[in-house]
């Protein structure tokens, strides 16, 4: 079994876009390289999305440019074709586009049908091969282990969404539990249903820590051979209907289970730990989660060498 | 496999000994009704230490009265066995008796060696036979994963004591994760090991949430076909050099994650939630922990039938 694992940080997106406040362009910047410096193979940096809709993420194109030299792969979230454009312009690597996989979620968050999410994948993906920009397409499957508006999501049409996004062009599928309602059982046997269906096309999952399971979800899609996982550092982020919710899962909690359990993440932990400063520092009012960053590396830890 | 877990909740013992203040006797007799009521199957109601060392366990005798009548397993710790024979004279039906695999913590928490631990434990059990008390006695073993004073606890000396607890006559063995270093794997190799040489007599695992890591640690016992699991409603407790940090796994989060798994506990969460509200009212200034309390049970949420 393959023991390398690649951690995206969801961070400057994700953790962002819920923020009481604006983060300034030159921290989002220093946040980023000082991920890139600690070791983060992949960092999703930002949305494009209309300014008036999120206003945090305005700077999007701006980070991106700034990102682009880093030794870390430069993801942006795109809702849909002008977004994509944008992203690969700025020269984002790689897209995520996020197709809500319950209706009522996908209507409240983009205004439009699962099936219309999903065209728009297709009409993102013909433009990318059209076009020849180098820009890897994820569909990010929302709601995928329930949603707070429909309540629970069938694990058949979350394959049927994972092969129509599959079949649309995207180069991989990510399941996110955007409501953080999943379990690990659930997580085991969504990931089987549908890698079952797509194969090496799924390829991570991205986890909120909501109900606390988060990393316990992590493991339960570790063992069935998930090799990428999306976090946030300091768990950043929440949701306004939950006061103190936790957001993504904490990347450095994340990164010392995986390399505590002999994986290898090419994550320098300790500077992973340094990077909170800048959250402390640029957004004093966000509550900053993570028992690693509480208590310490433990004395018995030694990094997967 | 069997799907039935048996969750015992240490909060009265080992969250309140941490605890800034002292719970009120009255206090704590309506949380471990509340937590009976709930369904909680066994409850470590507090602890026969001297009252100079913790003053939070003075009326232990008292609450062990008190909880005698409820329907739940009635359990304190005991360190010796002067303890054990007032938790029986007071009426517990199970005494854990903590023995450290490092010397170190051994020496720091009890002043005296594992070794001399261990014939304590010995002594414990000759005089539960002699003098026919009806008192379960567990030997916990204190930093199985590692420990902050002697750092890497090693497996094979975890097995050792867990043989020779039984050789003492213990009727169990629990494996407790007191500093909270252990991670999943380590779990899984840890419980084989000394299932292999105690077999059934392994009971449980008493696990902290130090690094954010004690959910995925419960996860992985139980895939492991470990059914018994220490726990503190609101993840109570925590250690005074680590501001913030948690103490054991979130009773509520732990049973709603075996709930949502399909196994049973036999616990009712509404109830249990509400529990909290006398921690609230008893120690307004310990911190309350636990993703399920402040997102609510979600909509997709079934206990198991």
């Amino acid at each position: 079994m393959n023991d390398n694992v690649t951690v995206c940080e969801v961070g400057p997106r994700d953790g962002l876009q819920m923020a009481k406040t604006r983060m300034r362009t030159d921290d989002k910047i220093r946040w980023v390289q000082a991920l890139a410096a600690a070791g983060l193979p992949e960092i999703e940096v930002g949305s494009f999305v209309p300014a008036r809709v999120i206003p945090q993420m305005a700077d999007t194109a701006e980070v991106v440019r700034a990102a682009r030299g880093l030794p870390t792969l430069v993801v942006a979230l795109a809702p849909n074709l002008k977004g994509a454009q944008l992203a690969a312009e700025a020269g984002a690597r790689r897209i995520s586009v996020p197709v809500s996989v319950s209706e009522g979620h996908s209507r409240a968050n983009t205004n439009r049908s699962t099936a219309e999410a999903i065209a728009e994948v297709r009409r993102i993906c013909a433009w990318v091969k059209e076009s020849g920009v180098s820009l890897e397409v994820e569909g990010a499957l929302s709601t995928a282990f329930g949603c707070s508006i429909d309540g629970v999501v069938p694990e058949r049409r979350v394959v049927e969404v994972a092969a129509a996004l599959v079949a649309a062009g995207a180069n991989m599928v990510a399941l996110a539990d955007t409501v953080g309602y999943a379990h690990p059982a659930q997580i085991r046997s969504m990931v089987r249903a549908v890698r079952a269906e797509v194969g090496g096309r799924l390829e991570g999952l991205h986890l909120h820590d909501t109900m606390g399971l988060g990393l316990a979800n992590a493991l339960a899609g570790l063992e069935e051979g998930v090799r990428a996982f999306d976090s946030s550092l300091a768990g950043l982020g929440g949701c306004p209907y939950a006061p103190g919710a936790s957001g993504n899962i904490v990347t450095e909690d994340l990164v010392f289970m995986l390399e505590s359990m002999g994986m290898h993440t090419g994550i320098d932990i300790p500077q992973l730990l340094e990077a909170r400063a800048i959250l402390a520092e640029a957004l004093p009012d966000e509550q900053r989660h993570g028992g690693l960053a509480r208590a310490g590396l433990p004395r018995t830890f030694r990094a997967a060498a």
